[in-house]
C-alpha cells in the first residue's frame, strides 16, 4: 500500500473509528502541522507539513535492538497527550538576552502486544519554526537495559530537493560542502569525500547534520538533532531514488549503537523550515529542546574575545615543538635536548601577544605548544602523549601567570589530546587544577587523529559521553571549554554555558593546511548547518589574506576579502571569538582592526535581515545592555548589493555608522585586501545599499550620537 | 633447507668462517646451551638444551608490524656480547627470604640492511632452571614509534609432549586444564573450551601461557612470560603437526597487537625446564627477570590471612544486592527500595565477621556487596555501574570503620568494575582517597564481564596497563591490591609487591558456580601453571564441602577432602591467603580450622619435597623469622603415599609435628570430610609415609620442642 493511499484510507477511517484516527497538531501559530499514525503493520509514521506544503511525507520511525525484538512494528497506540507550552528563558550568553519556548507537544505511548506489551513513548514538539521529535523508553520490567544496532528514523523528502552536505563520517567533520541536489549526490560522493587525516567516511552515500536543504516550491529545511547526550551522533543515509533520509548512528568498535538502561530517551530530532532562509538562522528550536542550565552559579561564565599563539604556526613563522626529535616521551628531560629555535610558545613570545592583547583589550591569549609532547604525538595512536602539565624548558608557567594577571589578561589553556583520550581522563583532574592554580578559567581542547580507546569514533555514544565528562568536569573547576575535532554541538551549551565554543567543522586553519582552503560560500553555508548546533570557533580576522607572502608556505591565501574577515565577526556568532591573525598584522590594518576591538561578543538582540545557503547572509545585532548596534553582511562568489533598512533602531535616536566595506575594486581572488572605511549618520528610517564583492563582505557600528 | 640440516651446516662452516658462527652459550652450571644462529634468510633462529636433550629446536624470533617491513628476516649480525651475573635480592614478601638471581647473558645486536639499517636486540639469560629472552628496540631515528601486527616467536618442540593446557583466549583464564598429547590437541579443543561468561576463545588451536610440559625422556618443560607490561598478553598457537607453537598476541579492536617506542622492549619469553618436577616450582627465573621493586618505603606492604562476605553468596544464603530491582542507577535512592532481605553486606552481618576475625587472628575481612550497583552490572556492557563510595543503605561505613579499628581488624575494599574500566579509571582516585579516609588498606579488584572500553580484551594491551596503573595508583595511597579475572600474571609483583595476588584462574567459586566445579587434580597443575607467573587468591579453606547441604545449591560440591583444604594453604603459595569458608562452617571444624590460623603466609624457606604435574604436590616451608616449619601435600584422583624425609630441619633440634590427614577411608567423592590429626615427635632423621587420600591431602605444623 503506498503512503498517500494509506493515508486517504486512515482519513476516511477517521469518521467511523477513532482507534485508528491519525494524531493531528498544529504549531502555535498554525504554519506547521504534525500527523502520527500507526501502519497497518503497527509502524509509527509521521509527516509533517508547512502551510500546506508538505515537508516530510509518511515517514516510519523506530529501532533495531541488539539481541532483542526491534521497536519497529506491531505497536498499539495506548494513549496520546497534547500539551501547549509557551514560556521564556534568558540565556547566560547568546544572540539574544531572551528566547521564547513555545510549541504544542504530542506526546504517543505506544506498546508491542506481542513483546509482552513492551512501551515507547514518542513526544513531538512543534514549533512555529519546526518540529523536534524524540524516543522515549519508560522503566519497565520488561525493558531494563538494551543495546541499539541502529535507529530508524526515517525523513521522507518530497522531491529532488537541493542540499548542502558534508559526507556522513564517524571521524570528522572537517569536510567542505558540496551543494547539489539529492539525484546528484551519488556520483558527487566521491568527490565530496577529500581526504582527510583519520577520517571514516561512511560507505554507503550519506551526509551529516545538521543538513541543510531548499526545495523548488520556496521551502526551506534544516535537520539536525538536540541535546546529544550519551547516544552516537546520527548521520543520515540518503536513498537519492526515492528520496528518503535514513539515521544512521555512530558504531562502537562492536558496532554497537546505543547502550541504554530505562527511564531513558534519544537526542530530539529536529525539523526546522520555512519558507524563509533567515527564518532558519532565527531559529532556537534546538535551544529549546535542551535542558535548561545545569548550573547554580553562572557568575563565572564570561564570554570572551581572545588572540592566541597560533596562527603563526598556520605561517610557518614558528612551531608548535621545541626540538627536532620525532621520539619524545612525557619523562624525557627536554632541558637536555637541543631546540630548534622554531618553538613559538616561549615565555618572551607570550608576553608579546599579552601585551598586545591588555593594549587592544582582548580578554585572552591562546597558547598552544606549551607543554612537552609536541614533537610527535598524532597519527600513531600513541597512549602516553600528553600530560598537561610540564611547560617546555622555554615556557615560564608562573613568570606568565603573574605577567598576564599583572595585565589583567587571562592565558587560555591548550588541551591537544591527539585524541588519546583514556590518557586525558586520567590526567583530567591534574590539568584543571594546575589551571585552577596558575590562573587560566578557559581550555581549548583538541582531538586530532584516531581515538583511544581504540575502536571508539569522535562521534560514537562514549566519545559523546567523554565531552560531556569533560565539560561539566570543568565546570567543577569553573573553567570554560572550547573542544575542537570535537562532536558536533547540539544546543548543549544551553545546559552547559562553559561550553562556549566548538570547532566541529572546516575552520580557518584549512586556509593553511590545503591548497583549496575554503570556498568563498563555506561561511555563508556553515551558519545554516555547524552553527544551527552551536557557537563554532571559526578563528576569523585574518586580515593579511597572503598567506604565501610570509615565504613558508606556498600557495596558500584566505579565500575571503579582508572587509569579509571582519564580518564573519557578525555572521558567525559565538560567544568565544578569535582575532586570529598575528599581532604585526593587525597593525598593519589598525582602522579595519578596529572594528574587531570593537565588535561584542554577547547580544541583547539578533535580526538576519537577509539570507539564501551558500549564497549570503546579513544580520544585524544590538549589543547586551548597551545602545549600540552592529551589522555585517557576506557573500560567496558573487558580488551583491545588500538593502538594509535600518527600522530596527529606536525613532529618536541618530547614530554614527562606522562602516568597514570592500573596496569597489576588491575581489577575494585578485584584490582582496582593497577595503574602504567610512562614516554616516543612520535614523531608523535609513536605508543603505551595500556592495559587497565577490567573496566579500562588510561591517558596521552603529554609536547613538549624544544628545 | 629443514633445521637440522642447516645447523649441522653451520656447525661445519664454524670451523671455517667466524662471521657465521652459532653464539653458544650455557649456564652457570652448565647444565643448559643455548645456540643462537641467523638462517640464511637472515632470520633469529635459537634452540635450547638440557643436559644434552633438546628441549626447543631452531625456532625462529620475528615480529610483524603494521605498514613497515617486518622484523623477522634480512638481519645481520652486529655484534655478540656476554656476560654473567650473579647476585641475591630480597623480596618484601615470598616463599623465600632471598633470592639467587644468576645467569648467563646474549645479547645479540642486528640489524636490517634493506631497511636503511633498521636494529632490533636479542637478550638471552640463561639460568641454571631456565632461559629467558626478549626482543629490545634501540632509539633509533629511523624507528622511533611502530605497531606491531603479531609477534612470531616460535618454540619447536621435539616430540609429541604431555601437555597440560587450558584453550588460548582473549577475555578470560578460567577454563579448567586439559591434559593430554599435543597430537590430542586437535581433538580435544572444543570440549576444552566449556562456555564462560564473555569468553573469547581464539578459533585456531592455541594454548595460554604458563603452558606446562613434561616430555618421554623426562624432561618438564613450562612456557610463560615475565614482567609483562605495556604489551599484549601471550597466547601459542599450536601446530600439532609440526610441533610448533608460535606466540599469538591478543589484539585490540583494529586488530593490532602493541603501540611501541623506542627505547622500549617485549616482555620476557620464559622457558623453564628440568628434568625434575620439583625444580619447575622451586623456580624463581620469571621473577628474576622482573626489575626490581619499584617503591622505596614497602613498610605499608603486609601478607594478609583473611575472611569474608563472600562464601555465603556462593552458597546462597544471602546476596550481594540489596533489591530485587533490575533498574537501578548510581543516582538511585536505595533507601526508598524494598530490600529483598537476603542482603549480606549488612552492617550487623560484618560486625560478626570482625568479630571472628579478632577472635581467630585475621588480618582483614573482605566484604563484597558492600556498595550500590549490584542488582544488573555485569554482561550489558553498562558503562556506569558502580561508583565505589556509595554504600547500600544497610551498610554503615563510618560505624564498621570504627568497629574494625577497635577490634584490630581491617576491612578489605572490594571494587568490583564488572570491567567498566573506563569508568573505574574515572573513578579510582575518589575510590582510592574514600579507602583511606575510611581505614581501608587492601582492595579487591574485579573485572567479571566485557571490558568497557569496547573492543578492548582483558588481555590486550591497553588493559595490561590498566593492571598496571591501578596498581602504581594504589600505591601513591598505600593500598594493596588482589585483582580478580585480571590478565595472568608475570612477576610483576617483584616490582610492585602491593600487588599481593590474582585470582586470573579457575578459583574455588567454580566449585559453587559449575556443576563439574574443579577437578580433584586441578590445584596439582595450577602450582605448575598459574601459580608460576604470581600468587592466586584461590580462596581455599572450604571445610564444609558439601555445598548443596545449605539447600539452596544443588549439585554443588567441593571437589577435595577435608584434609586437602588445609594443604592447599602450603601448596598454593601466597601472600593473601583466604580462609573462605562461613564462620559458622569453621566453628563446626574447629581442630581442623586451627592449621588454618596457624599457617603463616609469608615464609623464609620453601622445599618442594616431591611434584608431578596433574598428580601431587608436597612442599616444607619454614616461616619467616620464626623456627617453626610446615609441610603440605596434596594429591589429584588417586590416592598416594607421601614420602617425607625431614632432614631440612635442624639436626639439634626435636619438633612436635600436627598432622592433619584423611581418615583411612577418606575420599573427595564419597567421604570428604573423613579427617584426623594426630601429634608426633619428629628430628631431621625423621621419615614419615604420609596417606593421602583420593583428592586428598595433609597439612602438618612443625614446633620446636622447647628445651
Amino acid at each position: 500500500m503506498n503512503t498517500l493511499l494509506r493515508t486517504i484510507i486512515y482519513l476516511c477511517l477517521f469518521a467511523f473509528e477513532v482507534a485508528y484516527a491519525q494524531e493531528v497538531i498544529n504549531s502555535p501559530n498554525g504554519n506547521l502541522q504534525l500527523r502520527f499514525e500507526l501502519s497497518d503493520k503497527g509502524e509509527p509514521v509521521y509527516q509533517l507539513s508547512y502551510k500546506d506544503k508538505k515537508v516530510i511525507i509518511p515517514s516510519r520511525l523506530g529501532l533495531e535492538l541488539h539481541k532483542s525484538p526491534a521497536l519497529m512494528e506491531g505497536f498499539k497506540q495506548l494513549s496520546a497527550e497534547t500539551a501547549l507550552v509557551d514560556t521564556v528563558w534568558y540565556p547566560v550568553w547568546g544572540q539574544e538576552s531572551q528566547i521564547r519556548d513555545n510549541y504544542r507537544e504530542l506526546m504517543i505511548l505506544l506498546s508491542q502486544p506481542k513483546v509482552k506489551n513492551r512501551q515507547m513513548r514518542l513526544r513531538f514538539r512543534l514549533f512555529d519554526d519546526g518540529l523536534g521529535f524524540r524516543y522515549e523508553f519508560p522503566k519497565q520490567d520488561i525493558l531494563s537495559h538494551f543495546v541499539i544496532r541502529e535507529e530508524r528514523s526515517e525523513f521522507a523528502l518530497t522531491d529532488d530537493h537541493r542540499m548542502y552536505w558534508i559526507p556522513g563520517d564517524y571521524d570528522t567533520n572537517e569536510y567542505p560542502y558540496t551543494f547539489c541536489r539529492i539525484s546528484e549526490m551519488d556520483s558527487l560522493q566521491s568527490e565530496a569525500t577529500i581526504f582527510i587525516q583519520d577520517q571514516w567516511p561512511i560507505k554507503n552515500l550519506s551526509t551529516q547534520t545538521p543538513l541543510m536543504m531548499k526545495t523548488d516550491n520556496g521551502l526551506y529545511i534544516n535537520i539536525h538533532e538536540a541535546a546529544l547526550a550519551d547516544y552516537p551522533a546520527m548521520c543520515l543515509d540518503v536513498d537519492s531514488r526515492t528520496k528518503v533520509l535514513r539515521s544512521h548512528l555512530v558504531p562502537d568498535a562492536a558496532g554497537n549503537k546505543g547502550y541504554m538502561q530505562t527511564e531513558c530517551s534519544t537526542p530530539w530530532r529536529t525539523i526546522v523550515v520555512s519558507d524563509k532562509a533567515t527564518d532558519i538562522l532565527a531559529s532556537r528550536l534546538i535551544l529549546n529542546l535542551n535542558e535548561p542550565c545545569a548550573y547554580e552559579d553562572v557568575s563565572w561564565i564570561k564570554p570572551i574575545k581572545y588572540i592566541g599563539v597560533w596562527w603563526e604556526y598556520f605561517l610557518g613563522l614558528s612551531k608548535w615543538s621545541y626540538t627536532t626529535s620525532n621520539n619524545v616521551r612525557l619523562d624525557t628531560d627536554y632541558s637536555k635536548l637541543k631546540p630548534h629555535g622554531m618553538h613559538g610558545a616561549t615565555t618572551d613570545n607570550v608576553k608579546k601577544y599579552i601585551d598586545f592583547a591588555a593594549e587592544h583589550g582582548f580578554d585572552a591569549v591562546l597558547v598552544e605548544g606549551w607543554n612537552i609532547g609536541w614533537e610527535r604525538y598524532s597519527f600513531i595512536w600513541k597512549n602516553d602523549n600528553f600530560d598537561y602539565v610540564t611547560p617546555y624548558p622555554d615556557f615560564d608557567v608562573q613568570a606568565l601567570r603573574d605577567y598576564a594577571a599583572s595585565k589583567g589578561v587571562k592565558i587560555m589553556m591548550h588541551h591537544e589530546t591527539a585524541s588519546s583520550v583514556a590518557n586525558y581522563e586520567r590526567r583530567l583532574d591534574k590539568a584543571f587544577q594546575f589551571m585552577v592554580e596558575n590562573g587560566y578559567n578557559s581550555v581549548k581542547t583538541g582531538y586530532v587523529g584516531a581515538i583511544v580507546p581504540r575502536g571508539e569514533h569522535h562521534d560514537s555514544q562514549w566519545m559523546v559521553g567523554h565531552y560531556e565528562y569533560v565539560v561539566r568536569k570543568a565546570a567543577e573547576y569553573k573553567i570554560m571549554v572550547n573542544s575542537h575535532e570535537a562532536v558536533r554541538p547540539t544546543g548543549l551549551c544551553r545546559t552547559y554555558p562553559n561550553w562556549l565554543a566548538q570547532e566541529s567543522a572546516r575552520g580557518t586553519e584549512f586556509e593553511s593546511i590545503s591548497e583549496n582552503g575554503n570556498h568563498p560560500s563555506h561561511t555563508c553555508i556553515l551558519p545554516f548547518t555547524r552553527l544551527m548546533g552551536g557557537p563554532m570557533d571559526y578563528t576569523p580576522g585574518i586580515l593579511e589574506t597572503d598567506i604565501s607572502s610570509f615565504g613558508k608556505k606556498k600557495n596558500r591565501r584566505v579565500h575571503t576579502t579582508l572587509a569579509k574577515q571582519l564580518a564573519l565577526y557578525m555572521v558567525m556568532y559565538t560567544p568565544l571569538q578569535m582575532a586570529a591573525d598575528i599581532p604585526e598584522n593587525y597593525m598593519k590594518y589598525k582602522d579595519a582592526f578596529q572594528f574587531i576591538k570593537e565588535v561584542p561578543v554577547d547580544w541583547e538582540r539578533s535580526l538576519y535581515l537577509e539570507a539564501e545557503p551558500g549564497e549570503y547572509i546579513t544580520v544585524a545585532r544590538k549589543a547586551k545592555a548597551k545602545d549600540a548596534w552592529f551589522v555585517g553582511g557576506i557573500t560567496g562568489e558573487n558580488s551583491r548589493i545588500a538593502m538594509i533598512s535600518f527600522d530596527f533602531l529606536s525613532p529618536s535616536q541618530k547614530y554614527i555608522a562606522t562602516i568597514y566595506a570592500d573596496g569597489s575594486d576588491a575581489h577575494w581572488d585578485t584584490n582582496p585586501k582593497a577595503y574602504k572605511i567610512t562614516t554616516r549618520m543612520v535614523t531608523s528610517k535609513t536605508k543603505i545599499q551595500q556592495y559587497l564583492a565577490p567573496g566579500g563582505g562588510f561591517a558596521m557600528s552603529l554609536k547613538p550620537v549624544k544628545r
